[in-house]
């Protein structure tokens, strides 16, 4: 094919204090690089959206990656098709999955890009979330009969939490999440054996009328009110896994800080984690995925966007709560 | 040996709110009974006087044991020697572990009490807190060339478990304690490379300087501002194991929260124990700590109270961080 001279790609123009607006992105037409020996170009078909670029945005500190600096480039999950290829071990045609988002085409070394499966799915399914879900799952370690708390239940790990957390032997799925239309779709839709909506009243109490006899797993995204109400209802050897921190990155004044007392009394476990030091467990969880997408056992949920400039709000969307399962730019 | 007719005993009078003082004790002679069928009669030898005892005086709930009610008999870790025997498994003259501590005299089941080995040291090390260090380090655990922080460093925990992470392999091994006179104890005697004493500073500066690399264990014994320091300084990967919590027994006023999100980035894993629960480690933990004592590798240090009626005060001395090593009270 033919290249375009130039495609869409996006950078920071200012950093936010906070939440950005559109006025801190550039989204415009960049020319596009020649591709030398070894490299090829993607033309990126998803680009994946994730509460963290938040955090990148704003600059804040702590997260194990490298925030989005003004003017450079933005990263991101994406898949796309190889078109045109300098390298004969990755030929055109050839579906993959990389970090080079927020932009059209990405032009990079072959080594860059990972080719994905083409199945009967969505491209956008290699952007879904579940691997982390699984890891996180993996690590607790949930054990067949427990009952797991999942927060942010509808988001894009928690919508594919509560199905593998049954799919791997939980005898309970709780999910909270943050209006009454979508604790519907977590229990029509998603795998939940109970959801509440966290504005209803004090997480502990809601969590408690779900769980009269506790929980034993907490997945937690979301960390300050949830995670105390969490720690609250554990039963004795309980297990967390910290995997985001929704309500941190959201608001400056909620209070993150939990009382660690309980953890000692209720010799309780809490384990911080993130999917890329657990590649490992990506083969296991792949074909186990497979499988169940075979059997009609589990059901990505995903929430679409159309096209890079509509990106900011849907980051904004997502980070309100607005949206069901992964949310994707169809680029 | 024919026995006296009655035994010095304790019990609660009054519960104390926060710390207590020698009128909540009532500490008298009891009449002994006569031992029946499969009973023994064992003479106290030492008395274990440990923080945790603070709160089942004060009733505080949380822990994994019952609070010491008002009127009944004192339990406690207590090692003797059996003086009558209507059992014959368990002969006079044995040297038994058991919990019917805070009394002269105690008549039991045989099954309640564990005959224990009576090596050169004296009896009082059986009493001592070697197994609760080397459980925490096996959990956490400890990996060879870490460097591990240990707070109440001079305690009954800390001081062995600064010496047996050494043994265990620890590159680095850090105390934190209250007075300059322990910290000398700690470099001088008990195998710690470093030591601060924590009312010079912010802990976490303190600890920092002491780690300029970082720590990748804390042993925890006391919350709070050393919790969150310990977190501040953790290297990506560390691990807590939780302990004690000795600023929180030994003052109300003191914060004991944390923000658990350097957790999630730095994926530290924190977890609650009791050694009750881990006593499969025991077996393996006496014959390390026999081949140490015999080659002279560790140095279990000890200060010995005597007397019931003087056990209270030594108990609210320990507390108030005034001992060095296992605080036992000879009877």
């Amino acid at each position: 094919m033919t290249l375009p001279p130039t495609g869409l790609a996006a950078h920071l123009r200012t950093r936010p204090r906070g939440l950005p607006t559109a006025d801190d992105f550039e989204i415009a037409p960049v020319r596009l690089a020649s591709p030398g020996p070894g490299e090829v170009v993607v033309r990126n078909l998803f680009l994946s959206l994730d509460p963290a670029m938040l955090m990148l945005i704003a600059g804040l500190p702590g997260l194990p990656m490298p925030i989005y600096e003004i003017g450079e480039p933005m990263y991101g999950a994406a898949v796309g098709e190889v078109v045109e290829s300098h390298d004969p071990a990755l030929p055109a045609g050839e579906l993959v999955l990389h970090q080079l988002g927020w932009r059209e085409y990405a032009v990079a070394p072959a080594a860059q890009f990972r080719p994905v499966e083409r199945g009967p799915e969505s491209p956008s399914i290699h952007l879904h979330s579940g691997l982390v879900a699984y890891t996180g799952l993996r690590l607790a370690p949930l054990r067949t009969g427990d009952t797991v708390y999942i927060s942010s239940a509808a988001g894009a790990i928690g919508s594919l939490a509560g199905q593998i957390a049954k799919l791997l032997g939980a005898g309970r799925v709780i999910g909270s999440t943050g209006s009454a239309q979508k604790v519907g779709r977590l229990i029509d839709d998603l795998g939940y054996d109970a959801a509440f909506e966290y504005h209803d009243g004090p997480v502990a109490k809601l969590l408690r009328a779900s769980a009269p006899d506790g929980i034993d797993v907490y997945f937690d995204n979301v960390g300050g009110s949830h995670l105390r109400a969490a720690i609250d209802v554990l039963n004795p050897h309980g297990r967390i896994v910290l995997c985001g921190a929704l309500e941190h990155q959201l608001s400056d004044s909620a209070d993150p800080r939990i009382d660690p007392f309980p953890l000692l009394a209720k010799r309780i476990t809490v384990q911080g984690f993130t999917v890329g030091e657990h590649q490992d467990l990506a083969p296991e969880y792949r074909r186990l995925l497979r499988d169940w997408l075979t059997a009609g056992a589990i059901r990505p949920a995903e929430t679409i966007v159309d096209g890079l400039r509509n990106a900011p709000q849907a980051l904004l969307d997502l980070a309100n709560g607005n949206r069901v399962g992964k949310t994707v730019v169809r680029l």
